[in-house]
């Protein structure tokens, strides 16, 4: 079976109409998502630091550094807008494979749509396309693949950018062969770098990879036709356990951007079960976390393996720490990004409380579930069994909760009218003309501190 | 065991007095190699489209794409540099793990030294210093890293670039360890591309990519600083087996740019003993290829798992055939890059002289060592024991051996006055106060056609 030959025939010949209002619909969702993300991370140092770098050495400045005034080569531009789209881990996830879909495709495809001209529809196209490429080759590997510690997003995310790219570009069937090939032996991204900026590199290095590759592609620059399926492919090598079926099963009938989620809180997606359980247990009975005796959670293998830390030492390791997560919710009754600082992670009340939560794994738990039991100072014994988490598949953000979180995200970087013009324009994606214009109305007119 | 500790901070601490002679001797012969094959392949399709692309999009054109008028910015140039110096498969050979050290370091340097200072003994330095980096990663790793499907030269190439761009950055400590994290994320290369332009793409891709880590990290962009050792970093994850003393022991006393090789033949080294010794028995005998009926080849097991294509069908797939290489040197007495065209590949009389050729795999024969018997059309049999081929350790080129691969691949692109220039001005490369006159004059007055 020519697993690549017959995904890139798809992804060749897909025509716009082919898409159906709900991937449609969820398309527009992601990137209004993502775009909120962008440009609330803006001014987080990994993104200043990439920006500053990628400043120095931009060709023509043809694309917007959202959030920003500043506009470099699209290369560099959709390496910047990956980096920033992710800081916050506050991006979509695409549960099954937690692959972040958009950072390495909405970037690549935005900064795109400066150079040549884009309508939304073919933005929209494109990126379910990308979608679809990388969470299928996801669905293939997964979990293995991400168990021995490849980070999905970069190393699947930077074949969808080379398919959303290389459909802009118009490859034909052989040089989207080739553009997947060379996205292939670009792939990268080591989970052992989670708790560090490296992983905020991953998204943006995926879109620029995954750009070059359709460019090259394009240029018949060529490359293995097979790389998903040989067996010194992508599949084989970086995965000990593989089902190709999944890349090539039910094409253009079943879209992977139909099952992608958005964040409520800007950390690992495997603790908002907890998050929002303790949340709601807050609320239910006006509880203190001065009340809080003791905390215990039955958990969902992920949540030890990816968010075991005890005592995180940064705002970053704050994000992947379940400690943390659920003493901070108790203490601000809120979690949002101003729970991750550094102060706040070091701080002694929250260290404390944390310190009296534990966690244990259930196997009959799913990755969106999880049962709380608060014993409280006078005895008592609360519970909550969060069965679907807010911000899952069967509880997903509506969009007037998604255009909360962009306000919330772009309340310190630009005007509050431009962001309600910002939002605007967001949700009318499909039918613009010009993608262009997003990307203009993202970028923030005083000069930026990077 | 902090293996990735203990390694910057030696590459951090390193002195250039420390570089024994020998090794600041056998890094100038590698840099001048490279450089060769740089010039040289500057016209090749994948160059060509390679060198387009990034003048579309390059930054300030502070350096120099070597045998053209053309200069990008230094990140873009490190990226064509790297990828022309691999078109022709002539590039340095580190014979244990099959990496080519040069193509992704020297470009990096060569690049950095026309945006900041740099002399011909900081030069050195840092390229003996990133080839220890790449080839100890790779000495841990290999074979078990190369036999799964990775290519050596990029996966641990990108290392060597970070560490030796670091190096000339000024990085401290902690800064080296995240630049090799910032590497090690960004690793990749499969070898499914191997017969395809794709592979040219890995020395570029891992250049640029070690000079994005470095200079991430002296702007303090964290990264792990376990990515050699910790159980999800790079050792493990890419690679089912592991010898982190490799990467620790002797440094500083053992140096892997010591048993650096060159070719003589720009294709698979392991091709090599094979088209050695069948000259060998043309200049002996005085033999025509009218004159052999049969060629039985008993080899290395690398031969037919890395070059068995019994019938290839371009001339970048007859570098990596065994059937190709020995027909066309029988034919042609000669083997060049003129040997390895399309049309060369498909002429008649070498296929049906491939036809005659088996070879067969002996376990007791080393990577550089083949046994030839040669069946004569008058029944005569002749036998030539290669024990180690031209270009290998024990029988390396020397210095006008290099020289006159210099001229040769030189020959078409520059005038030879200033071929004969840059001869010179290599040689004395570890004494030049400033390296970036070998960027300047490595460039091409006429305008290249790309």
């Amino acid at each position: 079976m020519d697993v690549t030959r017959v995904l890139a025939r798809y992804v060749v010949e897909s025509r716009p109409e082919q898409v159906p209002e709900p991937a449609r619909r969820e398309a527009t969702r992601s990137v209004f998502n993502w775009l909120a993300c962008a440009v609330g991370g803006v001014e987080h140092e990994a993104s200043v630091a990439a920006l500053v770098l990628a400043s120095r050495f931009s060709g023509p400045p043809e694309a917007t550094v959202v959030g920003t005034s500043q506009r470099l080569d699209i290369f560099q531009a959709a390496w910047v807008n990956g980096i920033t789209s992710h800081v916050f881990d506050f991006d979509d996830t695409h549960l099954r494979t937690v692959i972040h879909p958009s950072p390495p495709i909405a970037p690549a495809l935005l900064a795109l749509s400066e150079h040549m001209h884009m309508s939304g529809e073919d933005f929209v196209h494109a990126f379910v396309l990308g979608v679809d490429v990388a969470c299928r080759i996801g669905n293939a590997v997964c979990p293995a693949h991400y168990h021995i510690g490849w980070h999905s997003t970069s190393t699947a995310g930077v074949f969808g950018a080379a398919a959303a790219v290389g459909k802009i570009l118009g490859l034909n069937e052989r040089q989207m062969c080739w553009a997947l090939g060379l996205a292939g032996t670009q792939a990268s991204g080591l989970r052992e770098n989670l708790n560090t900026m490296g992983k905020f590199l991953h998204p943006g290095h995926a879109a620029r990879d995954g750009m070059t590759a359709a460019f090259l592609a394009q240029s018949n620059f060529t490359a293995s036709e097979r790389i998903l399926e040989a067996p010194r492919g992508f599949c084989h090598v970086l995965s000990q356990e593989r089902n190709l079926d999944e890349i090539t099963d039910d094409l253009g009938q079943r879209f992977e951007i139909l099952v992608n989620t958005y964040k409520p809180y800007p950390c690992g997606v495997v603790l908002h079960p907890a998050i929002d359980g303790c949340l709601q247990l807050l609320n239910e009975h006006a509880l203190s976390h001065a009340d809080v005796a003791a905390i215990s959670l039955r958990v969902n293998f992920l949540v030890l393996e990816v968010t075991g830390k005890r005592h995180p030492g940064t705002g970053v390791d704050g994000k992947f720490s379940i400690y943390h997560c659920v003493a901070v919710a108790l203490i601000d009754g809120h979690v949002g990004e101003k729970q991750f600082t550094d102060a706040r992670v070091l701080d002694t009340l929250v260290v404390a409380l944390g310190d009296r939560v534990t966690a244990t794994v259930d196997p009959a738990v799913g990755a969106d579930e999880v049962h709380i039991e608060l014993t409280l100072r006078d005895g008592r014994k609360l519970h909550k069994h969060v069965e679907h988490a807010l911000g899952s598949l069967k509880r997903p953000l509506n969009n007037e909760q998604l255009e909360s979180k962009f306000r919330d995200l772009a309340s310190d970087i630009m005007p509050r009218s431009q962001t309600e013009e910002l939002i605007r324009l967001c949700w009318r994606l499909p039918g613009l003309k010009d993608v262009s214009e997003v990307a203009r109305k993202s970028a923030v007119e005083v000069e930026h501190p990077g």
